[in-house]
């Protein structure tokens, strides 16, 4: 069979051994004649998968003692629900940054729960660019920044020195790259990018920042209730955490975030450099804010497209069609997207305008 | 390699039919060369996959064109506090029968939510019975009560004539027997006993009955929401869900509820016949209430537990200890369970019993 080069938003590609892996576990996990679909979480055989996950997470973002590392269900979108509820005190205020359709989310929920200020957007170009120089706060109770627009392209580079608690929703560029952990307050990341598959939620939160707020909150929203759980309050997402563990575990393994950091800055740049100097094609985003996870393009001619679908489906392209949002093209470059597989995209580009020139 | 015969009270045994297919999609789905687990919830090749689950659990359970039926994140746990936010008005009051840990969950989030009443308990006797014959205010906005109890053992033979809107958590005996859906307003159930693996949570809810509250309720826990966004507002969990449908595929093709009811009847009939006549064991549970589900039962001698514990061992059954609130043994004849493990289990009591008779 022949390979599909997967550019998927998300859920993302996985590497194959992990792939491997996950199928055996579902057949016979850890060689105890039962799957892992079939078995308590709170058997003997499953809860070091849930340790080790937890581990993973802080060797991989360098947190330290006073995290702790959540794994739930119901998708980051809870966590736009979860994070106010949590972090934000009746009388307070809590700052975002809106940089597009997940940022803008996260506000509407955080409005709902309690007082908000949006102290910087770029909704004025359509998201295009990510917003710099703007004032934080002080008296803020947390500043909720998105690291990575999946839609529009855009990451943030350099991290905002906040003055307040900072809370990021990492989701689609966890361990991507080298950050300072320890700079923030709460990392969460929903695990269908560059963690594991759906269903899984990582949340890393600084136990020092809870129970600061007067707030009522449901048990199933309560951080504190879930850290006393250890993750497990209720049944967990068990397969999926363990796929996630099986990713993490892959990236460690191969050098961590400072091996997979060189090679997704090659792919990326590779990326961006035949969409610069392709007459047929144009970026979407403002070079400097330009996402190494997912890289946005435009026929310039959008009477090409259906050509070159044509021709992306021949080279076994998957994936790679833009967000209805913004249109053209959209090529998710996750950790276990290979470098060969970039190749294959820029070559049929190249082709494309060879045929078109 | 020996079979291990599964009793484990959940996550719990599925077809090994289904665990085969499952493998075969995380390596390659529908023959597309790529993995369930890295395609987007929205792809061509998935689309269908929920659309069928969606299905199967509408004819399964009989339910007329007012249901709407979701699959979501967070547990059945998350429903204990999503089913006061959408249904219990802010002057309302709803009704909870207590019938163990999970009833008791749920009534303590709905209590944080609004006005409860608990109209019945089971609490005096350590919940080894099921309440009947209490009265349901009948201006209650909802009764809330739970089919089978996993930890205690019982299950609710015949549901009361409420003359409120119907809300079940069924959880642990859901398409185990014949019920008359349409009775229900909202059921519910964690996907990790009868239905599937864990991850994914089933809610079934009339539609008519939404939108009655003047709550104000956060995004991701307002049923509206989820069915305007057609059970994918945001990323379901994708393969849980898939693992769900084709459990729910196997149960139909092979007769269904109906059938399956024979068999789990006749799987509990064999146990609780052998508990009856073995002088070594008692069951825990008033025997009109007894659950076809979890069969609960001691040594009456609970010293000979580790001996007894070393022979089901030898027999390769898996999952059999009771939980720690009621002590001794609990056996789940979960749907995919065969009545052959159940045989394979009462030989091991029988043989306890010619050895210490």
């Amino acid at each position: 069979m022949s390979k599909v080069h997967n550019f998927s938003a998300g859920p993302g590609i996985l590497p194959q051994e992990v792939l491997d892996k996950s199928a055996e576990a579902i057949l016979n996990f850890n060689g105890i004649n039962l799957s892992i679909l079939e078995i308590s979480h709170r058997s003997k055989d499953y809860i070091p998968v849930m340790d080790e996950a937890q581990k993973l997470v802080k060797e991989l973002l360098g947190l330290d003692d006073d995290f702790y590392v959540l794994f739930l269900g119901g998708g980051a979108s809870m966590q736009f629900a979860m994070v106010p509820s949590n972090l934000l005190r009746t009388n307070g205020t809590a700052a975002y940054v809106n940089t597009g359709v997940w940022a803008s989310k996260a506000i509407k929920e955080a409005k709902m729960i309690g007082n908000t200020n949006v102290v910087a957007s770029s909704e004025d170009k359509n998201f295009n660019y990510i917003p710099k120089g703007y004032t934080i706060p002080a008296d803020a109770d947390y500043l909720h920044i998105t690291s990575n627009n999946t839609i529009y392209g855009t990451q943030i580079k350099q991290f905002p020195k906040s003055p307040v608690p900072l809370v990021c929703d990492m989701s689609s560029d966890i361990f991507s790259r080298k950050i300072n952990g320890n700079d923030f307050t709460l990392i969460y990341a929903g695990a269908q990018k560059n963690m594991g598959p759906a269903g899984a939620t990582m949340v890393a939160v600084r136990q020092s920042a809870l129970g600061k707020t007067d707030r009522k909150i449901l048990s199933m929203l309560d951080y504190k209730v879930h850290i006393k759980g250890e993750s497990m309050f209720n049944t967990p997402p068990v397969f999926p955490i363990y796929v996630s563990m099986l990713t993490m575990k892959w990236l460690k393994d191969n050098g961590g975030v400072e091996w997979i950091e060189k090679i997704n800055r090659q792919k990326a740049d590779l990326l961006y450099n035949e969409i610069d100097n392709n007459p047929l094609f144009i970026g979407t985003v403002e070079k400097e804010d330009r996402s190494d996870m997912n890289v946005c393009f435009l026929l310039k001619n959008t009477e090409l497209e259906p050509e070159f679908d044509k021709l992306a489906k021949a080279g076994n392209l998957s994936g790679i069609r833009g967000h209805r949002d913004v249109g053209g093209y959209r090529a998710s470059l996750y950790n276990a997207l290979p470098l060969e597989s970039v190749q294959v995209l820029v070559d049929v580009m190249k082709e494309f305008g060879r045929i078109k020139g």
